[in-house]
């Protein structure tokens, strides 16, 4: 046998994004991980789970009429029903109209995957070779990835959030969507929590009609920006109106508290029933090709859950309860940070919403923290608000304080800082450029 | 808004495999599904799982000290490592050696889908473009697309079985693997079932080795051919011990019953443990973009079980008990059809072992079942031998016999027939051309 590998060739992948790990391995008890992807309880550590979760999970496992079978390449019929309902609303035309679908995925990823490689497949607008995508700077590490592994090789970055101001700059992206060519692909991630208002997501709509671009959506967490599910799909369930074809990946890990279930789904709408179908039998081909069929126990939950009144009235509580806590971190950090006088204006906490905040860190802050305070986030300045809670605020706060106070506030003179202020976590690009 | 779709391009997927939708849509009392994918009961119509899994499932959903948050990329620890040491011996020098590694997919399509991705971009043997792959030719509809759609243009295939005499044919297999491209990869789909001998294996593996042949093992249902776990990983073993680097995709839907959960396992076998890190870190960052990480209920039983003696034993006692069963079917099905006379051997019934055979029925054959008899298979003529039950077996076995005595037993003229007799299921062939 050979004594030589055929994988000699075959480089390492070393991760950037190891925020997690350091906070796992140090042993300190003052440590602190503002990086988790989902929502932690007000006790800290471990993921939110709404309490009729738990129960319609004993409740599945005790149920001896449930069918054990492969679920359909497309998925379980009455999740991907009641999922899809659940966000461009029972009663909205492209439903009634039946050209409205739904294909129950891998977590919010395997959504992304799926329709990134179908566009790649079939999108050519103006019968170019491959359209130009466009992805919100700060999710140019994630999303960027997903596209240009998809096979996509133009791939630009837009701009919503002025990192100076701490605001939304609508007429930045405006004009940028202005500048794309026609029929690109624009990712609109969490659109629920960038921020901007009916009436600017109005202009939006009129710019990306304009110049034909297609939308596609990533929703990770209906409902916890404003408390208000329908409220935080108004900007999807716009587009929807103005006659969009569109897609939409959809997320449940945070919103049901079933991150090690990973369920997402891909939402399609189109012109018409017929494209419909034909779309839909192109996807399952594709997953059955990649996973054949999803897994079944949490699409089984979700769906039990909205299919319920009285399940639904009940998770809609424990969201609203949520939203509350998370409402109420922001302003108590906000009012921490007003009493210890820390430099720059914190009016942004909470004029933003939801789960994930810039609250405007540079990287030397980020590093500090993690040098000094054992605590820990992602290098693009992220946090997640669900990480602080009444255990850990004062002492997060404080070094927010010192951080700050330590490198000047914001008018860094470090150069990396520096650039991130003009263009916000374009280190991240570097993540794209994969090995092959 | 445009009125046309930006879709209209998009070609409709119409599927060929549809046994168990026409199977459903027949109203007669009669009808008979030989086409699961999965183990049925003795009663039939429902899928067999082992009670140590229906109990470790409803322990999982009581015990509140489980972990809930997004398992890691390659999947979980105590699965991942439980699986392959149940497939290579916990003794393996491969394993000993940290030079065997495994990564948790979603089922064994998804297994096969990140093995022939990560082929794709980083095997290639004599530095040539792309490698050839070979793959049994019953298994090309399945395998083909895979392999396909992750880019390999030069698909072929190989015949191990011997379709007219309805035996194992090795001679011809070596002849086929003599002739292949230096460094081909070969797919060995369930070797556990393809009928050759340790001595045939050793052959089998020496001619790759010669030729410098990857391995790509494909192993469904490890135990249901002969019984034993380790009997039926003698193939995949006899090659780790031979010193080769491959890949194995391994399920577990029917030795546990997991259907709905969908697990698989990717193992990866290679010289030493600095090439593993580097395959893994490849691999992890591919499943950050296809679908992040796999949910955990399956992957959680299969741990459980295989991690404790007590579990072990009682599961392995159900899956000898299956065999038991399998066996006694095929038995009592070649003695219904030599008491009736029906023309042709059926030796073959029961020197195969297994789930799923090719138990000699011609296309007509299968169309006169399904036309008159509501009896429902796939188009190759392969049956799950577990469809079989003590309620229909009767039926059953009068209803081959009278599909055979009705077209000359295996002496067909019909054109279709023919051409399958000298090149088995070659008419899969046309599923592997897509659309795109």
């Amino acid at each position: 046998m050979a004594t030589l590998s055929v994988f000699l060739d075959v480089p390492l992948v070393t991760e950037t994004d190891v925020a997690l790990d350091v906070y796992r391995a140090d042993p300190s008890r003052k440590k602190v991980c503002l990086g988790h992807a989902g929502c932690q309880t007000d006790q800290g550590d471990e993921p939110w789970i709404p309490p009729v979760v738990q129960r319609v999970l004993l409740q599945i496992s005790q149920d001896p009429t449930l069918d054990h079978e492969y679920l359909p390449r497309l998925g379980m019929e009455a999740f991907r029903r009641a999922a899809m309902e659940l966000l461009i609303g029972k009663e909205n035309h492209a439903l009634l109209d039946n050209r409205a679908g739904a294909v129950q995925t891998v977590g919010e990823t395997g959504a992304l995957w799926i329709g990134a490689d179908f566009l790649r497949r079939w999108y050519k607008p103006n019968h170019s070779a491959q359209a130009t995508v466009y992805i919100a700077v700060s999710q140019l590490g994630y999303l960027g990835c997903i596209f240009q592994v998809a096979g996509f090789t133009d791939i630009r970055t837009y701009h919503y959030w002025d990192p100076v101001n701490l605001t939304v700059d609508t007429e930045g992206l405006l004009e940028e969507l202005q500048n794309a060519p026609e029929g690109s692909i624009v990712s609109l991630h969490a659109p629920e929590e960038m921020g901007l208002t009916p009436e600017e997501w109005e202009k939006v709509a009129a710019m990306m009609e304009q110049k034909q671009l297609f939308p596609f959506f990533n929703i990770e967490a209906q409902g916890l920006a404003s408390g208000n599910l329908d409220r935080d799909a108004w900007a999807l369930r716009h587009f929807v109106d103005k006659g969009f074809e569109l897609l939409c990946a959809q997320s449940f890990s945070r919103i049901f508290g079933l991150y090690e279930e990973h369920v997402g789904n891909l939402i399609v709408v189109t012109k018409d029933n017929e494209t419909l179908i034909r779309i839909q039998s192109q996807v399952a081909k594709q997953i059955g090709m990649i996973w054949f069929c999803p897994s079944s126990l949490g699409g089984r939950v979700i769906a039990m859950v909205l299919t319920s009144p009285a399940l639904l009235y009940e998770w809609k509580q424990s969201l609203q309860a949520l939203v509350k806590r998370i409402m109420l971190i922001r302003e108590k950090l906000k009012e921490k940070l007003r009493i210890l006088g820390t430099p720059g204006s914190w009016e942004h906490l909470t004029t933003q919403s939801g789960v994930n905040s810039f609250i405007g860190l540079l990287p030397s802050q980020v590093e500090f923290l993690a040098k000094h305070k054992h605590i820990y986030l992602l290098p693009n300045g992220q946090i997640n608000i669900c990480s602080i809670n009444s255990k850990n605020l004062n002492y997060v706060a404080q070094s927010i304080h010192e951080a700050f106070v330590s490198s000047n506030g914001r008018d860094s003179t470090d150069s990396d800082d520096t650039m991130i202020q003009t263009v916000p976590r374009i280190k991240w690009q570097s993540e794209i450029v994969l090995n092959k």
